[in-house]
């Protein structure tokens, strides 16, 4: 049936836009994750939402597989055929255009294989910005099938909060548009926030009209070390308490400060190897920005040692630059990681990166990090943490030999452990990757199979064949 | 079929708990709305999920028609049983207990009965607030329907932002929790988006765990006053296209000015009637706003006469008992309307009010304010304009003789031309009151056929009798 489809898909779209050379195929068996490695039958380049409808129709036709990928950053292997279901990629790499931006509106329209850093550069001259900041080479697309947000996701929401509308090709080949530009909506049921987040296993994506925001015009970075993980989740539930309103607030643990300042040369540039927040303060005036610092100052107390609430440093960026070098140690911190295995010897092909992502209610930050830190030593696994901390989401970086088994199951099950105590804590599983191939098992266990159970009747009534994405989210069959 | 149904459960839920009085039904039979009453077959008082479980399975065995209410103050017929479908009605209200506070995450558990009032008054001694205020008598599980908003959407967001958790009752008597507590998540489906804003066409809302806020330190109103419609959309569009956040901006046309006049008989004490914006400034220090009160002088202009800006009065209310007046006084618009037909010697069992409410992209605010006044004017039909102006949510509300078949007639002409006006601005017939049973045809203008076709699949494998709030939202067979 494979052949037979890809023959079709020949005559229909011609030869040049279907690819099935073996290095290709291995180009694209992979994400930026540790899952298993997998290549897919063909890789189908597509130009237009005309071009994705024919490839659906056809996969349709033949019960074959498909899985729509841009940006390929995903962390838990949704671009990756399972090996039970097999599948053929359809690359959005080339629907890569800004329709429009209305300007005046903050919206603007954008095709799915839009990478958000292109937009942001797109957008900046507008004084303009879309806030969702995942991983550099992301795309509109995916963003939206994981449900994507980063570092601004506390102040300005998730992709759910950020996609206005969408149109989106169904197994059919019926194209839906799920809503109008209007940033309010009681419109019948909420199709634009079924698709985002339903990670590629309903339909495909084919543009985007996507809610903006105005930047700032002042913003202020403030780096604030403290004794103890304990210490810096402290100050973050003390800041989400008060409502304080900040432009970002992200934590990275010592582990973290001391895998960035691996690759700083001078010893004079490191830094002081302590968790750490970056607070990014903003507003319209500089008035705005000093009641902040104030603010801030108040709940981190003074830095002495001696002081209950443990502040160690508290240092304002004297420049926009050093500001954008902050932000971007911070960025750097997940490929950073690595680093902190950089005497193992292990090649660039083996070394991997396992990522939690949970989310917990704000009052469990503290127990939350300080578990996950004891975890990780007690397990002697290697790791870092950084938390988009005002969302109380935390990644621990595991750093591991995706070639070992027994590295791999070690990590899983601390995967597992810290995605269980999340739970306990009124928790998630997963605060912005989604649930791929990896947390299967554990968002049963968060939402309870009543609830998969539905997703899966949702499923079948808008993908009856099981074509889209198979073998993500949940299994297509329940096993009750 | 309905006999033994009833029957049923009076034997499952005692006699006393069925209700089938006339006079009960007959009060049962309408909502706040101008829509054509119709009575149930008789009214289910439930206690406890354990309750709404039985009524649901019960009334999916002899497929009976069920609609859950509440606060029973819908604008769009949603508590109604259609002529066609008939339903019972599940009474709510004694489900209206608020289960659990979580202070420190700002989030709180509640049963669909508790009404936004109550639940402000419990939560003000904790300085927290739950953001959506609908109309004053409206239950958490309506407000969940119909994705309801208000006021504080534009700053806060709506329903769909602020709910984080539900657990609902399926037709089947199967119960769903649709997400934990945590505030962001990428956790399978958006099931809880699915649900916000159904109308009760899919489930029963059990249990809404909600998003709360903190009350902000500092608050002050400004009420401003333009020549002209045009000159008060220019202020609004303004203020958003330069991000200014402010915690509320009300718009309300001279019409609406004029009908709270009548009933204020010191004439020393009546407003200007003149298009009308409240904003309410909010922070965390006077001199926020300080700030906000000067940029919004930049944005009105100076008040005289000949201000291109048309400013005809800036002025900041004095007291919190000042600012309170003037939310009171626009809160009041709703029911202040009738008052514009006072003279007609219209009963008020007859005289009812039909309301729009379109949403349109910021930059189309002003020529909806406009051409709304103008078609008014230009039909001979007596309304008032308000508007949840930094959303571009309007709404007309037409006081008209719902026992006059001509006028309900121009009414619904009118709302059908506002809306597909709305629609060519790329916006929406429904900002926050939903669809229901009065703008069905204009759901399907909106999102096309093939959206529509996708939510009645949904709706076939969630509720296959179609027993939850038939005729709602969308025909239960296609006409295709």
């Amino acid at each position: 049936m494979i052949q037979e489809c890809i023959a079709e898909l020949k005559s229909l779209l011609g030869v040049d836009r279907i690819i099935t050379t073996a290095s290709e195929l291995k180009r694209r068996s992979h994400d930026l994750s540790y899952h298993e490695h997998h290549a897919p039958h063909a890789v189908i380049v597509v130009e237009s939402e005309h071009h994705v409808c024919l490839v659906l129709k056809t996969c349709n036709k033949y019960k074959v597989p498909v899985i729509a990928v841009a940006g390929a950053t995903s962390l838990e292997g949704h671009t990756i055929p399972t090996i039970t279901h097999g599948a053929i990629i359809l690359d959005l790499t080339s629907m890569d255009k800004v329709m429009d931006v209305h300007a005046e509106d903050l919206d603007c329209v954008v095709q799915p294989g839009v990478g958000w850093v292109d937009l942001k550069e797109h957008l900046e001259p507008l004084g303009l910005f879309f806030p969702p900041d995942p991983g550099a080479a992301a795309c509109v697309g995916g963003m939206c099938g994981t449900n994507c947000s980063g570092t601004f996701a506390w102040r300005y929401g998730t992709m759910k909060d950020n996609v206005l509308s969408l149109r989106v090709a169904l197994p059919d080949g019926t194209v839906v548009t799920t809503r109008r530009r209007a940033t309010k909506s009681s419109a019948g049921y909420d199709l634009t926030r079924l698709f985002v987040g339903s990670e590629g296993t309903l339909g495909v994506i084919t543009q985007a009209t996507l809610r903006l925001r105005r930047i700032p015009k002042f913003t202020a970075v403030v780096m604030a070390q403290f004794q103890t993980l304990k210490h810096a989740g402290d100050a973050v539930a003390k800041v989400v308490h008060d409502g304080l309103i900040l432009n970002r607030m992200e934590l990275m643990d010592a582990h973290t400060i001391q895998s960035i300042n691996i690759s700083i040369t001078d010893p004079a540039k490191q830094y002081r190897q302590f968790p750490t927040i970056l607070f990014e303060c903003a507003g319209s005036s500089q008035s705005t920005i000093t009641e902040q610092f104030a603010a801030l100052k108040e709940i981190t107390g003074p830095v002495e040692a001696s002081s209950p609430k443990g502040c160690v440093g508290f240092h304002a960026a004297s420049s926009e630059s050093e500001s954008e070098l902050l932000w971007h140690l911070r960025k750097r911190a997940y490929f950073a990681a690595k680093d902190l295995r950089k005497d193992d010897k292990l090649t660039s092909h083996s070394m991997s990166i396992l990522t939690t992502d949970v989310a917990v209610p704000i009052s469990h930050i503290v127990e939350t990090l300080t578990l996950s830190r004891q975890d990780l030593d007690h397990h002697g696994l290697t790791g870092s943490i950084v938390a988009h901390a005002g969302d109380g989401n935390l990644h621990v970086f595991l750093v591991i030999d995706a070639t070992n088994p027994k590295e791999v199951a070690d990590a899983q099950a601390f995967r597992d452990r810290n995605a269980r105590m999340a739970l306990q804590f009124g928790g998630t599983c997963s605060g912005e990757h989604g649930i791929g191939i990896g947390k299967i098992h554990l968002l049963s266990e968060e939402v309870g199979v009543e609830a998969i159970e539905l997703m899966r009747k949702i499923k079948s009534v808008v993908d009856p064949n099981g074509i889209m994405n198979p073998g993500k989210v949940f299994e297509l069959k329940s096993n009750l």
